[in-house]
């Protein structure tokens, strides 16, 4: 049994989402369509993260097994050639693609045995609405006091009870500590009037929004809505009243997963 | 009676392009319906050009004239809050916005009046296709020789005619010699593998589909396919089989209309 391990790009602007769903267009619908095209039979795929509507990645992953003759160098440009729109093509725009394809040990699993991820989040601190990042960003047009947020996240990293960060609606976890390696905040002024400001967050695990909603608290640790110091009170109480608010998908991009512990430690 | 000018942006790639057609989504619809309900009445509009399906505008414009109440400053506030799916929402998805809004002499025209117009088409030149990339450039896997590039567009500026840049298709024009007043190419490598390459053209006019056959030939010359030196002999035959392909209209933004020659002359 081959056991075949995908890393995976999409712009999320025209999916439902990750998960497969009944009648709508999903990323692991539309890899799982193709798939089962180049092997001849179907596939069914484990995704590393479920992400939501709206929500990018650069380095999602997914594996799957089965008894199938294609070689492992040439199912990401069949698979690729499907989803652009070529021979067979099941009616997608070319907004996702395999980047990268491996043979595993038949035991391993893309969600199972991720040792944590890295995502970003991309915040456009802008007077003036920019349509063309409308999807890949979260655009905010009061200043944002940067250095205030920078203050706060030092807060969040470390091993913590990170309840308080955590949507309902999510799957019920056995514990909600999580571990954040890093969570640092770079910023670019593009010009006098607009600034690019980018999260990145390295952690073993992450609760159900929880970097919408450490993205949303620090937004309004920027805006002066809440101090720094807040967002220690925030964990501390684990309860989702005391964090800020849920930033919104567009600005979400799943960058990494880290099956090497080694990799995870490196930022 | 009032004539107001209108400077437009939007992001061409959920529209048919900027005409008005029935039971089609396009620029002019959108922003007449929207017009309408702000006015009160049915509302107009004189484009300054029809761009294409897929094709971008930061500084579209266009007029229309009429007996109304509301002030101008409060016309594209608005407009917009429709456009983004406000209050009276036609269904938009924020792709499109008013960006200016003033007060002309009666007998103004958007397009008839305009002294020139300033295109930029974006490149980028890329061994990794770059799927958030996919809808704003044109993407190029190949190495394309730049310099090669910039020594054939010196043949481009000036007063020619530019038959052999004009695509069928397009409405009859009385002539087709246009005058461009510069054609700059600036590239910026992003990393060793990847290069985004602008082209900024400023002319008196543009033939149908001139601004893409032109950037089409001159990825032909970076690609090594034919000499700059062809490209003269291109415009000199008046022949559209002398010239080279018609790059994708994803690549190409409507920079701004100029309404005045001095503008027009400082590039």
């Amino acid at each position: 049994m081959r056991n075949i391990l995908l890393t995976i790009e999409y712009d999320g602007t025209n999916f439902c989402g990750w998960q497969r769903q009944p009648d709508k267009r999903s990323v692991q619908g539309e890899i799982e369509k193709a798939l089962s095209i180049v092997c001849g039979a179907p596939v069914s795929i484990n995704g590393t993260s479920r992400t939501d509507a709206g929500v990018h990645a650069l380095g999602q992953r997914a594996n799957f097994r089965g008894e199938f003759g294609i070689p492992t160098d040439r199912i990401g440009i069949a698979v690729n050639n499907i989803l652009a729109g070529g021979l067979n093509s099941i009616g997608s725009v070319g907004d996702v693609q395999i980047v990268k394809v491996e043979e595993k040990k038949e035991d391993f699993h893309a969600r199972f045995d991720a040792k944590g991820k890295k995502y970003v989040y991309k915040i456009l601190n802008s007077q003036e609405k920019d349509i063309f990042g409308r999807n890949y960003y979260y655009q905010i047009n009061k200043p944002l006091d940067v250095e205030a947020m920078k203050d706060a996240a030092k807060y969040i990293i470390g091993t913590h009870d990170f309840k308080c960060f955590q949507a309902a609606g999510g799957e019920e976890k056995a514990t909600t500590v999580r571990t954040i390696f890093d969570l640092k905040i770079f910023n670019q002024l593009a010009d006098n009037r607009k600034q690019e400001i980018e999260l990145q967050i390295k952690g073993d695990g992450f609760l159900y929004n929880m970097v919408r909603i450490i993205t949303g608290t620090l937004v309004d640790v920027g805006l002066g809505k809440r101090t720094p110091l807040s967002v220690k009170a925030a964990i501390d109480s684990k309860d989702r009243q005391k964090s800020g608010h849920t930033a919104p998908p567009q600005g979400l991009y799943l960058y990494e997963v880290y099956y090497d512990l080694e990799e995870l430690n490196k930022f």
